[in-house]
């Protein structure tokens, strides 16, 4: 996982100018997390790494962009139940099916055989926006961030993006 | 609707400040609505509520999140046409139907009965980024934001956070 | 293609205050992009006027939304390869058919054919959030913008707006 914090020091003087103008520095904080899952489909759910990046970045109200940054892959909000994910692995088989050969889709003549993973990653979104309020992630009780794998057995990865104050 | 505002208050000395320096304060504003859907699934036209929620905010230039808080339930912007809310209905039972007993979906083996409620809400979206220019929200003719329930009867929660200048 | 600059101007006394403080003031960044896409559907790569607009923003860290204001549209972010965009034709035919008539869609019984842009439209996404990372759009190796048309042969608005330091 490598990491850039934008957010520059804020020395002692610089600390009493803000409270005395009432003001608060607008921050940022970057971090890029890296997959690496087997098998072809699969659900993890990333959100504890979320709420590290969300304390490293000191923002305490603000909004937490998560994305995919690979095209056949997902980052999305839903449940943490095994149940579930397997009726997700079942559902988008049937929406968007695998065809690794060529005949079927377009796409798998470039040499490529995973046409059918960008389409499941239309399906689950590439990103999550997330508010970040009172220095947390403003979730309803159920809510937990996933990366959503459709084409693994290689290395991906997933930007946190945070800006706020 | 339980509300908070978390940007703090200018003072008059804080104000010049500003002038001066053509600066401007970050601002965030946090809102959360409870919607409560009878029947499985409806459509709800909540842009009003989040034009309210802009104006308190006093942002004239940001952003606004509105997602939500219930991964049974979408936030979406569409249409406010009836025919096509009853299409949507359709259509989301063709791609997504509802099976409540145990045999079709694993998730229903927990003692749920509403996996199509969370695949329905993969279709339509967790979460929509609105742009706020001039004060408004920077909408097309047609855009407004709906909250869309597919396990209904019970009270949920919409999260409205706005951020800028 | 109008364009909107929030951002004022910042005078050299500011700038001096500014460096002082270790302070950077928030800007935002408005852009709306005219699309006018000969035939029903069709996907076009905007990525090119998105890096314009951020060059004109001078934004280092930020985010970046970009989204359709209209509803028969999309904006997501996949793979430049005509073979993928033939397959999502097609798949997108199969999930949301077309039937200009009003007999299968009650939307069309308002005078409407497009009923199946609306679906086609939800299953592709509105919106995508894009991280501002050293002034640039921080994406993946494959990562491209595309606006996705589904109800064409007229202009249609795409709303640029990024927020940041």
């Amino acid at each position: 996982m490598k990491e850039v914090v934008s957010a520059g020091g804020i020395g002692d003087g610089e600390y009493l100018m803000n409270q005395r103008l009432g003001k608060t520095k607008m921050k940022s904080h970057t971090e890029y997390l890296t997959m690496h899952v087997r098998g072809r489909m699969a659900f993890v759910n990333i959100t504890p790494k979320v709420e590290q990046a969300l304390q490293k970045s000191g923002i305490q109200e603000g909004i937490a962009l998560i994305n995919a940054m690979h095209i056949t892959a997902s980052v999305f909000i839903n449940d943490d139940e095994s149940g579930l994910h397997h009726d997700f692995g079942t559902w988008l088989e049937e929406l968007a099916p695998l065809y690794p050969d060529p005949n079927h889709y377009h796409h798998n003549r470039t040499g490529e055989d995973n046409a059918d993973a960008h389409m499941k990653r239309q399906v689950m979104g590439r990103e999550v926006v997330v508010a970040i309020t009172n220095g947390k992630l403003d979730f309803g009780p159920w809510e937990q961030i996933f990366y959503g794998e459709f084409d693994g057995n290689r290395p991906k990865r997933i930007l946190v993006k945070m800006i706020g104050e």
